[in-house]
């Protein structure tokens, strides 16, 4: 994996990511894909959405299917019929956000499937063979994300997961294709992060996530956060913040300098009815689109703006027909690839991000 | 519209049947778009599939979100985005067969809605107004569907039915740009269908439906009906056999005469996790799928057998994914296109339909 800037604007990068499944234009959105399906969306639809990186959950794919069955079926591009490349997480986060007993060790973690409640165990070596089963283009170091503004549970946390990310740097072979970056956690206290990042430093990872934001603390603090942070990372290696996909957050931390994004939201929401629009948030049970005669965004170029009304993407939600889920996600994952793309351009043009970041919000936010 | 039969062998016909919204080859087989959409199958998919024709329902659209709305948002082609030819039905079936309160009277029927328990009036004349809201380029007469096997039932619904056959034509302009077809009802008895068939001729329908089929009865009660029913049906007009799509029906049906099939099969059955293959219907929650790295049905063109294999299919199906309905409608949907397709082949060809029919079932029935 080589990763190419194209140029900078202030802390903020366009460039390219390549992997072994191909480029990855940054800043990037990567819709989430958690059991081998971006929810609702063929593969087809986000090639043509403009997708380029799409991540899958560790967690999830080793309880069902089972790495080793995708393995043994060629690996998760070929299971999920996904071409471009692919980012799995350690599975770190969901053992405990989705598992109702679960119990840490200085070794990992054992707990309960979400599933059918049997005993399973990850470990920094088990979640990379693990990874390297389902054979990503990235993969993570196996980490704990802590509640990000108790220091007494941050700190224990950190310590484990500069531990654990020796152990997974370790374990993955140098050789490989798969890409490993080391996750820097340390919640909204910078000393923590200083320390975390320092040492993830000196294990030379060809990448570095932001872990442990979005999941508690306000807004001002994530930005903060991110203000002190991402200068402890790396110049020259691609910055990765887990688990944001806010269209404000996008903006506010590609200025900040972060390369890489992922989150659930456009395709949660769209099973809420939700679609992003350039003026903010909107669900279509309101009755005010009953007769719409509009498009979700006007000047979308999306198959779903294309070709349907508001009134239409109404009926459907109210009727709960499965394509509502099709056509909101396909919309609002191309709200955000448009998103990330307009930034890249505004870096690559030298146009100013502050004028596009404030167009932006105040018509988002309204 | 205008029917043209370009060859015959026996009592099957290929025909094109030229339509305001494009021609459709027949025989032809008609997904159902209930709710204005074919359940989790894009527009766009459907006519890769190569279906010509969508069905929808006037019951449901009339209820939800109502039939003057799609009226005002220009009709239901574009409401729904589907270029193609629609045919809608009568609400006759949906009025009887869904709400849980309803009376009929010489009138029409009044009935509770199955969403909201609101009360609502249909009548031939409310029928086809909804009918003419909506646009579809073949609509139906409002009827009544009886119990096939009971005498004292199918009587006073073939008069019924007529009636009200007689009422709808009146009422639809004889310059409008939809086709009204009328409907033979009469159950499995002779007597009744030629009575039925008898009166509609008088009445001279651009086409004719058999309705009251795949209700209850044998398939041998069913064949043996279309043996008798089909040739009371004038030679130059295209017939529909409503609701009917099982494979081995459809061959049967179109050696008899018919023309036209609708049936929510392929998507219904998708829905349960099941697919259409020519070696039978297979459950993808079969343990026997787990590993299985090959496509639903090898030789099949269709996206879902060019880029998934049953192993990725029964891990979609497992896990809920929305995904697999999607794929498993389009594969069921493109089966069924595909044997309608090489029949129509086969007459054009000249090469034995019986011979198709033979290997056909063979293979499907096992």
């Amino acid at each position: 994996m080589h990763f190419e800037i194209l140029k900078t604007q202030g802390k903020a990068r366009a460039g390219i990511l390549h992997t072994p499944h191909g480029p990855i234009p940054t800043p990037v959105f990567a819709p989430v894909g958690t059991q081998a399906t971006v929810k609702a969306v063929l593969p087809r639809d986000l090639r043509e959405i403009g997708a380029s990186l799409v991540l899958a959950n560790t967690y999830h794919l080793h309880l069902r299917p089972g790495d080793a069955l995708i393995r043994d079926l060629g690996g998760l591009h070929q299971f999920m019929a996904w071409p471009g490349p692919i980012l799995t997480d350690s599975g770190g986060f969901q053992v405990f956000s989705l598992t109702q007993i679960n119990k840490i060790d200085e070794d990992g973690v054992t707990f309960r499937s979400h599933i059918d409640g049997s005993t399973h165990r990850l470990t920094p070596e088990a979640s990379i063979r693990i990874q390297e089963n389902l054979g990503a283009d990235i993969i993570m170091c196996f980490d704990q994300c802590p509640i990000p503004k108790d220091r007494t549970v941050v700190e224990p946390a950190v310590r484990r997961t500069m531990d654990w990310a020796a152990r997974c740097r370790e374990t993955h072979p140098d050789d490989s294709q798969q890409a490993l970056f080391g996750i820097v956690q340390g919640g909204i206290f910078e000393d923590q992060r200083a320390r975390s990042a320092d040492f993830l430093r000196t294990l030379d990872f060809p990448g570095y996530a932001i872990g442990g934001l979005a999941v508690g603390e306000s807004k001002s603090e994530m930005y903060a956060t991110l203000d002190f942070t991402v200068p402890m990372l790396p110049a020259d290696k691609p910055r990765y913040l887990m688990g944001v996909g806010e269209p404000d957050d996008l903006i506010q931390a590609v200025m900040r300098g972060v390369d890489i994004f992922d989150c659930v939201i456009p395709t949660r929401i769209a099973r809420h009815g939700s679609a992003l629009t350039r003026n903010g948030r909107i669900n279509m049970r309101n009755r005010e689109y009953t007769s719409a005669d509009i498009p979700l965004d006007e000047g979308c170029t999306c198959y779903t703006c294309q070709h349907f009304t508001r009134a239409y993407l109404r009926h459907l939600v109210r009727a709960r027909e499965l394509l509502a889920y099709t056509l909101l996600s396909i919309h609002n994952i191309h709200f955000l690839v448009q998103h990330m793309q307009a930034m890249r351009d505004a870096i690559l043009a030298g146009s100013d991000l502050a004028v596009y970041r404030d167009t932006f919000l105040q018509q988002y936010m309204g």
